[in-house]
């Protein structure tokens, strides 16, 4: 079993445990190939089995764009807020080390998406795993949006923005904006407007197999943000459209924490206000 | 190609209507089967190519409910309000009619659900099209309601009920009750909280190969409603179990609106608030 | 310092717990006028300085409603769930007593509502603390309802039903429902809508020396519910009007605890997600 | 009768209905003492009993911004959006004018806010009638605030950020971030948070003669923005101070248009979906 060890050095810790990881793997069987904490390598010639993430959501998503088309299953080791897809903390990767090591693990499929922006004669295209988000920015006027579906307009949205979100994004952004929880095997996309003037507006879930394009009409600023980590500006009338990949991403599950179990311990899902004495809790 | 016409005569026109419907296809070249506005026919055995209802979507769900595991083909003719069924209004329905004989029309299936109830050694099983609603009735104190969701218990709910709904149900109850707008053909339910105490809640949307599983852990009072028009009774310690029924329901669409043309028209979707001499509108 | 001791002696308790207070308020100097734990006395010509209640905040709405327009400061116990209105729990109640008969506590007053029913000639008239709800009931068609403000019709309603709440029912049926929190001395009422299609309305706050009427215009099933407790049917055309009472509810408060902080204890108001290793929880 | 006339010339028509009044309000037998098209002016010895304002809800933001400490009242003429606050449309003004100039108007007065900056030994002070905005700006990450109240650390926002808005505001972006409509005359801020990772909290409705402090506790970026005029870039521990300020803000009403008609003609507010053929609409 062939490892890379990604993360973020700056972040306390990091260097340290990937070192101590760089020590244990080869005892327990495995190879490293790689170690980048400065996400400063091509990966997309790296052979690798496994893609150790140390740091929590954001590095992972941030691995899962450094590996681009060629997606290396992620096991990622939280150290930070709100671990939806880092599976393990670090004080429980080395006791399943062995386990990895061996293959003993689930592994899960999950839609990313490309999101092309065209305009002005430029193209740029982008490969993420949360969500586009298409928002004002500075002086933060309103920006008015139109939402095409294969090529249909569909929709038209005034307010500070919109998201189109995958299953793993709908828990981030998405959520803070009112979306819906998506269950994370689910191949579709949720649309979702943030602080819209358009009050009958509700978030729609539809199907990863369209492809949804939405049109900045008129601004004074806006701009593109892909899973909170680029940002890029846009410009009347560029239009961004935002499809299913063709490459997945991969994780690796190696306890047997449920989504749902996630769900309640990371956001508090559907647990009761406070009590007194009751025996609900 | 044969017809059954169905409706609720008790409503404006349709029995006049119903009558126009009889004598104008034959003279297209089709054959009326049968003809009941009562609901009271046993349709599990009737063989016929296409489902006339005349009267809004309550009386497609009925209809969609009469026929059982023996869904034929519906093409609803909309008196009633919110037609997100009805493809056709009264004034369209002769034009098109020589189309629909001719078999010019494309269907479209739907998932529906089946829901069962348990407890106190009864077992009672209803299939249906919109959603199944698990409420507080009077004296309408909070309920308090578990959900399993493939067995595994994931989450606790008390206020006024929960709702499980379909794709074709999302944009009746549930929307009402705050949850998202699933396109309709996506495999998948929503499960929406009404007026929660669980702060914390968020609609999920999840699989619809999953089986959903509601306990009634106490109550004062608390019913079943089925496609708002089948209300049972519920007692504490019951369990209602929603899971995809082995039936599809099935549409004629003869007109080229598509669905988001109808959000727009019935929920003024995504349209922005009234302006002034504005470019936008 | 006089003394009356209600609450529900059916709950585990009560009964023993005013025993107590009843043996121990004497030995501090106060004297006891009257234990009902039936809510079976006329209170109005009680006289008394402090109602102890014990129970909850279910309990002190009954006293509050037994206390009718001779209203006396409430000091409330709370055994039960989610205690807005009880000020002290029961281990804290002996120890903050000679405090209360010495007179050393804060006295709040608060807005009470008059909610009169009309309609068949009949007339009723109830006062009540957390708020009026109009609702459908069995079968659970959608009520249909007209609002008017001072005389102007100002809107119409979809849906379950709609709430009218006073400052102290924010926190309770309204928040459920997806209203605002207002803060406790405000003079204000808000307007919530329960599970409405009418997707464009949001809730109002206004107030508190305007007269709101709302007309149940057509129902298949509908009721008017008074601090979750008191249920009264309603039919077409009758009409419910809600506005200040000139008598207000009395609060002692003997503790430090602020209205921010019981937010905060009861709601998890404003409260961040799970974190690991962060230095905001 | 002494007239401002105030509003952005750089808008379509604005110059042209600026001099067709300033012939027009002579001969009606009123005084004009100035024309401003270009906010240029320093209003505060201006001495005037009306200022026309030409150009909707955001030219009578800037004309109330630029009159600080000496509001003169406001008869608004809507040029654009949304007006709230724009009493006639242009079509509407000359045949009022001379019930203006003869004083036969209702005048209303409404809570504007001062809005405190300090840190880094810098200080500085706005005036604003609808909303401050403490938000996100690039590369947009989430803030992290604190909110007090008199001095009370009562809540913690992890998300895009808050609005604490006037009822004249609550119309606007807070309305958009899901907050409540208040009444316009009521003597509160609303304070509301804009996509929240807080999934508990609610918007609070607060008195206005309470102090609200807002503490930015650490960011990659953020700012205050007042009006959606006005934006002034914030760093980590700097503290937004609200309160009421001592002037009001003015409006001058001739016709009889009420607030909850505006609610309905601007919003849609409590509109029911579209139907067909019913008796509702």
């Amino acid at each position: 079993m062939r490892f890379l060890i990604l993360g973020n050095e700056k972040k306390l810790q990091v260097r340290e445990q990937a070192e101590l990881l760089a020590r244990e793997i080869p005892a327990a069987g495995g190879q490293v190939v790689l170690i980048d904490l400065n996400s400063e390598s091509n990966l997309e010639h790296v052979e690798a089995d496994v893609a150790l993430v140390l740091g929590g959501d954001g590095a992972i998503l941030r691995a899962s764009r450094q590996m681009n088309t060629h997606q290396i299953p992620v096991l990622g080791i939280n150290y930070g807020r709100l671990g939806f897809l880092a599976d393990l903390s670090t004080d429980e990767v080395l006791p399943q080390l062995k386990s990895v090591v061996e293959g003993r693990f689930r592994l899960c499929k999950h839609l990313m998406f490309e999101c092309e922006i065209e305009g002005n004669g430029k193209f740029h295209k982008y490969l993420g795993l949360n969500e586009v988000v298409i928002r004002s920015s500075p002086p933060f006027h309103m920006v008015d949006l139109s939402l095409s579906i294969d090529g249909e307009e569909v929709s038209r949205f005034l307010g500070d923005g919109i998201i189109v979100s995958t299953p793993i994004g709908s828990t981030a952004y998405s959520l803070a904006a009112g979306g819906p929880i998506l269950s994370q095997e689910l191949p579709v996309f949720v649309i979702t407007q943030m602080c819209g003037h358009t009050l009958t507006y509700r978030p729609l879930v539809d199907s990863a197999q369209k492809t949804y394009s939405i049109r900045l009409e008129a601004t004074d600023g806006a701009c593109v943000v892909i899973d909170g980590q680029e940002l890029i500006e846009l410009a009347s009338l560029q239009t961004v459209t935002v499809r299913k990949s063709a490459v997945e991403f991969q994780t690796i599950k190696v306890g047997s924490k449920t989504y749902y179990r996630t769900l309640r311990d990371k956001l508090n899902w559907g647990t009761t206000p406070n009590y007194r004495g009751n025996k609900l809790s």
